[in-house]
């Protein structure tokens, strides 16, 4: 990528700047000069600016101006870029702010503020261009070069009627192929697709992959026109999703900025809670462990393959959920598919566990025929291995796929049953089910 | 999302439906009419409906087709789209098809082919619109109305000089609002973001949402304009990247077609890999506690928390690997940064570690108030447990942000650190650990 660079004694008065570079130097200045260098610039130049900083800049930026200021810059910023930003603060702070809006931004703001967080009711701005199916594409064209300027995207303009109802919507270009008498009637071809503002953010993406398009129209029930989405905001939000999903995943709370942005304290709370769980559940396999007590007493080489053994569970487990979790995630399975995948995993499951079970099996028959390690009962042994891990590895997979349709179920996020999730579910059982075929197979010889 | 549903006995020759019906229509039939349907539909519509469709199906279809209407086809898809449907194909099927391509097409498809997979010149199209800074706005308007029609998007247009250097970049709309008698050169501020076609889709990403651009410019070394990258297909990039990501980080090889789609043995093929040598790994457990065989005969208390303490390792580990994979991948970690992220993370493990120490000292003293389960020396098996934890959580959080920073130096992709592999390093190291810190504490008394 090139870009021109901001030499070190950059004229920030310099008109030449783009609100782009001034938003990358402001960026990489201390908290005090963020606040300086924004508060000197034009009063136009500083809405487009703070449209383009990270929020932890726009938050600290505005603390620092006067409500003279503050009211200028939030009442000209674009209405999809106010409501992202009022979304990250606390309701307090919002309500305060919402008081510097003119009556009619207002209006706007909280009306796009009443709809369910996460939903496309948020992501929406009213500034999209409306036209009558009656006019001529002279008159659009008029109509186009006198209204457009400030509007989100020309690209597409919406046909409606009296009502607000959404007839069509036409690409620009269609206008400019066209002769100019032509009636926008000749035009529509009545296909349309459209969102409605309370579906959920993740619908949306959705829909923007599968229909390739750069803004899509938002209706209410009645099919009248509320707002439009455009894909740029739908690309910030797919990043965002999947950046949740993955660390949810990743066993913790999802972060509210970037990792190196993050304040040590509130990535420690992130993590720990779930740590925390995770080591409340895992402690089990402590209690399960105390009841076989004896039997390791007995035979100290079953605790040898302790670890191996859970863990495989555990990692099939996990291969399993990322695996469903994701394919959720991007809407390839749903709820209805469970009994499908079920069969699937079983599959997978019994062949993935037969692998590690074999080679498990000769590794201990192997390392038997050149050493006593394993005792005299060492193929006995070698056969628990092979039927726990069969056993676990099925278990685990089973578990790892159905968590993640359960948890959707239940309205919880399939995310949650993140890999460390099933492997801590996995090894508590898996020890149950090891000793329970150890004592199975080696009652009487090592038990 | 409301759609026109299409009715069960769907009339296919019906000028009404859209490519994007008719797609969706095929797609829910079987093999056999997927090939007849698509067949019998009228040429121009078939090339628009193919694009629609996905790979697999594209596949099929292609296969049945004769020479002749392949031909037509091919060489009247857009450019990217041809491109991303032979990227998916065997080069020997590739060679075939390119002698299908008219001598024009063949050269443009070689062009685009010929940049690495997975590079910007891959997703670029040279379907956009160029024009020279003398002309009038009159004349870019006639010229957009008489060329505009089938390039991939006409609402940014390109500035050129008689070298084919890339001077500006202009939207539409500031064409439509400018006089009609003005100049181009009045209307360009010569500010303008570019991609290099060598760039890799990761960095591209990068740029579209950092810019919020709906298309991007490719230039060579000279600045010389090669094409454009169109926002729908980044999108589609970001999608299939983070589920690669995903998948590698759930410790398994990316798929390349959706969970469902994967044929079992291909989805076996993926999955075992991995998961064997994740059990290799875990292997070095059981010869680790092999050397501590005399120490767990001696204490069987010890191995009550084998799993509790190497799993806290692991799940901490997991914690840090995802955090710095998902932060590496959306850029806002480079490795230059590894010092700050190793002191955060230290800092990070000694806090976590010293939580989790706490609950396993707490849990072992208070059962042992009401039970000898952990022996008389439970006080110093409790302080075993403690130092072993923060040991191994200090130790898990260090690899797993540490491991992300060594695969990348070393070339390889830091998603491959996934969670099921830090498991298992901090697994093996995590028993030696232990067993160490039990011997210190506890010789003399139970060892």
């Amino acid at each position: 990528m090139e870009l021109p660079v901001l030499p070190e004694d950059v004229d920030l008065q310099d008109e030449k700047l783009s609100p782009l570079q001034l938003a990358e130097h402001i960026q990489g200045l201390d908290e005090e000069n963020q606040k300086n260098v924004f508060n000197a610039l034009p009063e136009q130049k500083a809405v487009q600016t703070f449209e383009y900083l990270p929020f932890t800049s726009q938050k600290l930026i505005l603390s620092a101006l006067t409500s003279e200021k503050s009211a200028y810059l939030l009442n000209n910023l674009s209405p999809d870029d106010r409501t992202a930003f009022l979304e990250e603060l606390p309701t307090a702070v919002v309500n305060q702010i919402i008081k510097l809006l003119s009556p009619e931004e207002r209006i706007l703001t909280l009306k796009l503020l009443g709809y369910p967080e996460d939903s496309v009711g948020r992501l929406m701005t009213p500034d999209y261009l409306a036209i009558k199916k009656e006019w001529t594409v002279q008159q659009v064209l008029d109509f186009v070069r006198k209204h457009g300027s400030d509007r989100e995207t020309v690209s597409v303009i919406y046909v409606i009627d009296d009502r607000g109802v959404l007839l069509d919507d036409l690409k620009i270009r269609e206008f400019l192929f066209a002769p100019l008498d032509a009636h926008v009637t000749d035009l529509m071809d009545g296909q349309f697709i459209t969102l409605s503002a309370f579906e959920n953010e993740g619908q949306a993406i959705e829909v923007f992959r599968k229909y390739e398009r750069v803004a899509l129209p938002v209706v209410d029930r009645e099919g009248i026109l509320l707002g439009i989405v455009t894909i740029d905001d739908i690309l910030n939000i797919v990043s965002e999703e999947t950046t949740e999903d993955i660390q949810k995943m990743g066993g913790m709370e999802a972060l509210e900025a970037p990792y190196m942005l993050t304040p040590f304290i509130e990535l420690m709370k992130k993590r720990t809670g779930w740590l925390v769980l995770l080591f409340l559940g895992e402690m089990l396999t402590a209690s399960a462990l105390g009841y076989f007590e004896q039997e390791i007493s007995k035979a100290v080489v079953l605790a040898l393959f302790l670890p191996l053994i859970i863990s495989s569970g555990g990692n099939s487990g996990s291969q399993a959920s990322t695996l469903i979790i994701r394919a959720m995630s991007l809407r390839e399975v749903a709820i209805k598919d469970w009994l499908k995948v079920m069969k699937r995993e079983l599959l997978s499951g019994v062949f993935l566990g037969t692998v590690l079970g074999t080679i498990g099996f000769l590794r201990v028959v192997s390392w038997s025929a050149f050493s006593s390690i394993y005792g005299p009962h060492w193929f006995l042994v070698a056969l628990t291995v092979y039927c726990s891990l069969i056993g676990v590895v099925l278990w685990g997979t089973l578990m790892g796929s159905m968590l993640p349709f359960i948890l959707r179920r239940l309205g919880f996020d399939p995310a949650t049953s993140s890999a460390p999730f099933v492997a801590t579910f996995v090894d508590v059982t898996g020890v149950i089910l090891y000793f329970s075929i150890a004592i199975i197979i080696l009652e009487g010889t090592l038990l």
